[in-house]
């Protein structure tokens, strides 16, 4: 398993200030791993929203049943997250094991074990000792700031290469609100899965079910745009918070409120922001590829489609030996199921267009595309010729490195 | 890419009868392949039946699209193969292509140019040069012989490690009548994908339609129910060919005929044969995985679930890891979107019970589990615990070796 950051980690990790009515601090509760950091607790103003999205598997982490609960009432003084085990497929030890975790970090904030969210991220199947918190969030409480939010970010990592964090600035009645974003993503643990946790803090007030609406329109072109290997972990989980203790801004009540618009645009860089960062941190990812489909019949199918090449072994390995192999890209746009007419169908990397009107494209200059590949970032673009539906999701190559960081291993 | 023979491979190659009123040939036409045969010309007698059963690619290769319009009338009185260039995204240029193969094999065999299926495999969205048929294909009807068979299925390999044959013998009113079946799979030539073709012969009397009707019942728990990764060729081709020469035996004409359960039952096994070589010559199998699902609400329902599991890269590493990760598993369970109760899943790989009711069995024996994972077949059991759908795919492991294969050259 390699160490070694990314080479598409973004060169300098963002400076994020602080969110008014959000601290936090981290631990080393040794849950799993020594000599690191593996609990990140933070806390809430009173009168904080939560709005929330979760992993689609039907067989969810006891963390994830626990946060749908808490969701219903969206609002929230406290947030545990732990790395190490991932307190799935733990049967009734795993609802005991919430049950507990909530308790201990309500008695250290003083609230109660209803406002607490949790997310855990790490071993599955081995049940998560909870005992393990006792004292340790305790102590933790005492020391809780407004920063640094690498901190957190690196608390919350598995075998992510590098802390991943986001941050927007946005003027709502004259006042600065603040958005600050950590993400972890596509790390391995054995014996274990990716997981996607990302958490989300503004300081802007705004009422639980439109913070809700706000984050559920915002994952579609972001964290649900994003595909590493096509695998849904039972753990995934992106919480958003906001503290409502900016000065002087009025409770954002309604989607139609003219400040919702400006709030979600730039909700919506920080959760793309994150999503790439994700992308560029996928196992053993050499090169993040960004795949356009355009001229479907429409957006949803623009997405199939899209995913369907984004998730192909076949296109993968071959972004990963730079090679533009665009019969395989006709391969994935034609068992995706959707619409598609072979003979209109264009393909391009980069600006390069390698086929149209299904076939080769006379013109295309083999050098000139052998050289694009080598580049860090691929875009392909696939033209359907059929209707105006596009749509775009981020993925990256495959390479013998993620087998390694997935199989070279005995449990 | 490695030229070795899969570890998977079976120890003989079967020994293979002559099918009456089948005839063959091979030659080099030098397509793409230097010193190796990539043509295969068989001649059937009058009155030769032809079911076919092909990809379901939108965007299906030229050969496929002309297969599809001979099946409808059901005759056949020629094939040709050609490994090197699949003729697929090639436009006009690609039914032009088809068209002329057909009209000199037609002129070879002394028939017209409809009664010839044709199957291509090899370079995507290069133009197939069909002139380079003239002249060879007369060659090859002058050499036309019943045998030997593994001539045949070598001169449709492209990296396939191994020539794959099964047959069959059935007894039908006292008499015996063969069935031959060859198969290519999981092969691969830059800039390619791979492409399943399979080709059965038999010289029972059957009529197109009970034939097509056999043929579509046994791809579903046969060709249909192997994955490599989950990519689907656009010239996947499997054509079943009746020639009627067996003496003594009287027209099968209906389903409810009695002998149609007795002949389909030997067909059954010929498609399982060449469909399991299939799966063990995967591109860098090391394993052979069958996957078991059990329990489901309906057996549609344990099909998808199966094929979440068998189409997963974390499940597939894990087994080259020889890693009983039963969390993965879990994890596919969960994404496949089909009825599951976490709090009833049990996971056996072999007979050791690794998971039941939601979390890891008590009594699982670490050791046990880990020599199992040893083994060159491994038989991977989900209980749902929900129904009693039940289903069975075949699949291999996720190596280094795969993306090597798909991912270290440059075209």
């Amino acid at each position: 398993m390699s160490a070694s950051i990314s080479p598409l980690a973004p060169k300098t990790t963002p400076e994020v200030p602080p969110v008014a009515g959000v601290t936090f601090a981290t631990a080393e509760a040794g849950i799993r791993y020594k000599g690191r950091t593996d609990v990140l607790l933070a806390a809430f103003a009173r009168g904080t929203t939560v709005a929330g999205v979760t992993t689609r598997s039907l067989c969810p982490s006891a963390a994830v049943e626990w946060c749908r609960e808490v969701l219903k009432k969206g609002k929230a003084r406290g947030l545990v997250v732990n790395s190490g085990n991932a307190n799935a497929f733990t049967g009734t030890k795993g609802r005991d094991s919430t049950r507990l975790t909530a308790d201990i970090a309500a008695r250290a904030l003083g609230c109660k074990p209803g406002d607490i969210l949790l997310a855990s991220t790490g071993v599955i199947g081995e049940p998560l000792d909870a005992t393990k918190f006792e004292g340790v969030l305790d102590a933790t409480a005492g020391r809780l700031a407004s920063g640094p939010w690498v901190d957190a970010a690196r608390a919350i990592m598995t075998t992510d290469t590098f802390p991943k964090l986001a941050t927007a600035t946005v003027t709502l009645d004259g006042r600065d609100v603040t958005i600050a974003g950590m993400a972890k993503g596509a790390g391995m643990i054995a014996p274990d899965m990716a997981t996607m946790l990302s958490f989300v803090f503004t300081d802007a007030p705004i009422a639980a079910d439109v913070l809700q609406e706000m984050l559920t329109k915002g994952v579609r072109d972001t964290f649900n745009a994003v595909t590493i290997d096509g695998d849904t972990s039972t753990s995934d989980t992106l919480l958003l918070f906001a503290t409502g203790a900016a000065k002087g801004v009025a409770p954002l009540k309604a989607m139609d409120d003219p400040r919702a618009k400006t709030f979600r645009r730039a909700l919506q860089t920080v959760l793309a922001d994150l999503a790439e960062q994700v992308a560029r941190d996928g196992e053993g990812a050499r090169k993040l590829v960004r795949i356009h489909v355009t001229g479907a019949v429409s957006r949803k199918s623009a997405r199939r489609i899209a995913m369907s090449i984004a998730n192909s072994p076949l296109v993968k390995t071959a972004v990963a030996g730079e090679d533009a192999n665009w019969g395989r890209v006709v391969m994935a746009v034609g068992k995706a199921g959707e619409p598609a007419d072979r003979d209109r169908l264009a393909i391009s990397f980069g600006d390069i267009r390698v086929a149209a009107e299904g076939m080769r494209d006379p013109s295309y200059d083999e050098a000139a595309v052998s050289a694009y590949m080598k580049n860090d970032v691929i875009d392909l673009t696939v033209d359907l010729g059929l209707g105006k539906g596009a749509d775009r999701v981020l993925t990256c190559d495959l390479t013998k490195e993620y087998v390694a960081i997935n199989g070279d291993y005995r449990s």
